[in-house]
């Protein structure tokens, strides 16, 4: 409860509302609270608190993703008596929901529910953006699910003679309104399948945006309702490429796999592979399409497994010391072979999948983790996200004993590698 | 001298060089002045009172485009005695650059000569950002230069064992601090050719940023010091097609050309083009190929014309009617052929040139300007911006009579399209 917020009357609501009637509700686990006018849907009083409750649907009873319950009974700590009569009755947006998708008895969707009287209302973790996630695979760390990528569905009205605008400047409009964002980019390349998608889904549909820049980006649409986001994650290792298939929306794995790294037939060890890039005029041409082709096999691979649409894969995230770093981008290998080491690029690098001919999802975007130096890699940095060794006062030693090995000292103040 | 500031001592170098002589410096045409200390470089003295002198090599003296005059004799309106004496002698670098580069005689280099004394500064509008251009071929209207790419010369330390940063992050860091920008974003596609040209070139470099997104980006790379800029603005009409070939860095049209557009063949009217559109699967394809043949023709005339180099070439603007920007765009122009008339796209248009097919300078950007309407296009548009009907109080009516007609009548409160 060390962060609660307990300001009595948000300020917004106060404004609106003036005069009337106002309960108190408390959100847990966060335990802010607030009083709001009775009237007040239960995700805007969320928002306003900045209990980030997901919402994909802008609010319209659709997407399911903001459910939440009522805590019954009589809570002393806050002087509040919570009951069902003081949330709204279900609505018929939330019994169709019911009836199409299921929706267990005590779950609400918070966007269509409104606040009658005092509530203790609580937030399941899959509602929160940015919130824990249970590993079952016997990971002792709770990760917490951030995805850079968000699915926006939205629904247009149909153009009309008065106001000639443009079909993806109406899009941009109204994402911008309905998800509270200042502004968004649309990629020249988008604006042909806009058109498109826009025309033939009745002016309804879903879009995704890239988070990661300073302006949000479109990166693809779908007709229609749309709430599947796959990721994938690849460790590039010299000798075994491992990858994660994992459903962005709930961060579980779906399915993994991994096969040897091709290279090894260009050369056992890193070195030999920068020695047959500096020896053959295409020979780095070859050890990228290598390295490259195998990781477009493991996607195959994982997509077939899970039955899961190419289509809703649009995020890839990599690890590789940097020699693979290299090779994976495009770039040329052999100053790492000599002193002083230089990468051509150590932070990390965020690009289109087909920018790199891989075969995702149209409109995909990959990030390769930042690079540690010339031989301690994106690997390193994600291990040491990860374990964060830097969040205890005793001194920790990592070591990852791959083809190369790689060792990492914290003692406290500063980390070697 | 509306504008003119007179604050008595620019505060930064105040607090960097207290106690040191002092000396008052005046820019002309626009009046700023302040006190700065004797040995401050004018171009800093310039950039400190907000005198957007332009420089593409960061205070190295070597670009030029950084040039004053001083304006001798006694000045009672700013009670200050301004001489030759009061300026620093040339130095070596100016000296050099003078001798490889040509200087006229009472032309200095701002940002290798420093104050010694009360100063009255001309500077010439070649040296202005967003400074004015005299047009000769009889437009009775002044331009204003402000280019959305900037050149950017830069020295990189060579690498080191001891700072295993990647070479790319330190070209960012170096262009960030020289030219004070606050982050700059590396296209994934430009790794590969900075990694290259950074080795070759010896660490010296000249970066091309474009300046109009929110992060600026940096879309070309040449090695050593370059200060040529070029830029090509076409009008697509229905009939004709118009280029204008322009010095960015001085805004002189370099040539002109035109030719009939291909398109004609497919139909001699917009409709009728889009008629084909509708009636032939490959039709949009074969309308977009035709259009983006005829302007890569042009950009091959001009640069032929003019001997220039086609890597320097890496701005492109493009004024059209909606029909023509749709099917220029790749966009399918046939909801512009019944009602209710919605575009794709309304608003302006930035795209990489390769996005296009267009054969331009690797890296090189385009600007579609926005559209009005359904049938009253950017080329409208442009006219607007030029004329600024809405700077008068006197209605106005512009008329342009091409194959298809507009009309835009300005009543003193709003533009009728």
């Amino acid at each position: 409860m060390a962060d609660g917020v307990a300001a009595d009357v948000a300020p917004e609501a106060e404004k609106k509302m003036a005069g009337t009637k106002k309960a108190k509700v408390i959100f847990q686990p966060s335990g802010k609270s607030a009083h709001f006018p009775v009237g007040t849907p239960i995700l805007d009083a969320a928002r306003e608190l900045g209990v980030n409750i997901e919402s994909i649907c802008g609010g319209r009873g659709k997407c399911g993703r903001c459910q939440i319950s009522v805590a019954t009974g009589h809570f002393a700590k806050f002087g509040v008596l919570s009951t069902q009569e003081n949330i709204s009755a279900r609505g018929p947006v939330e019994q169709r929901f019911r009836k199409v998708r299921g929706l267990d008895e005590n779950r609400r969707l918070s966007c269509v529910s409104t606040i009658e009287g005092d509530l203790v209302v609580d937030v399941p973790a899959a509602s929160i953006i940015a919130g824990q996630t249970i590993r079952k695979d016997g990971s002792t760390a709770n990760m917490v699910r951030n995805p850079a990528l968000k699915l926006c569905y939205v629904e247009l009205t149909p153009p009309d003679l008065h106001t000639p605008v443009g079909d993806a400047d109406r899009l941009k409009d109204i994402i911008c309104h309905d998800f509270s964002l200042p502004d968004i980019h649309i990629p020249f390349n988008m604006l042909a399948k806009i058109q498109k998608t826009l025309a033939s889904a009745n002016w309804c549909v879903t879009a995704c945006l890239d988070l990661s820049p300073h302006t949000p980006e479109l990166i693809a649409i779908f007709p229609g309702f749309s709430d599947r986001l796959l990721g994938i994650a690849f460790d590039i290792g010299s000798t075994t490429v491992a990858a994660h298939l994992v459903d962005l929306m709930s961060a579980q794995i779906l399915a993994s796999g991994g096969r040897a790294n091709p290279q090894i037939r260009f050369g056992e060890d890193l070195m030999s592979r920068v020695s047959y890039v500096m020896m053959n005029d295409d020979g780095q041409e070859k050890l990228t399409a290598a390295i490259r082709g195998c990781v477009n096999e493991l996607v195959d691979e994982l997509l077939e497994k899970t039955n899961a649409d190419r289509a809703h894969l649009l995020e890839a995230v990599f690890v590789a010391n940097p020699v693979m770093q290299h090779l994976f981008l495009g770039l040329d290998p052999t100053p790492l072979g000599l002193a002083p080491f230089n990468p051509a690029i150590s932070s990390s690098v965020r690009a289109g999948a087909a920018e790199l001919s891989l075969d995702l999802g149209r409109g995909a975007r990959i990030y390769f983790l930042p690079i540690v130096a010339g031989h301690v890699g994106a690997d390193a940095a994600a291990v040491m996200l990860f374990e964060r060794p830097d969040k205890t006062d005793a001194p920790i030693l990592i070591v990852d004993v791959g083809t190369n090995a790689e060792i990492m000292l914290w003692n406290g103040k500063k980390i070697f590698a």
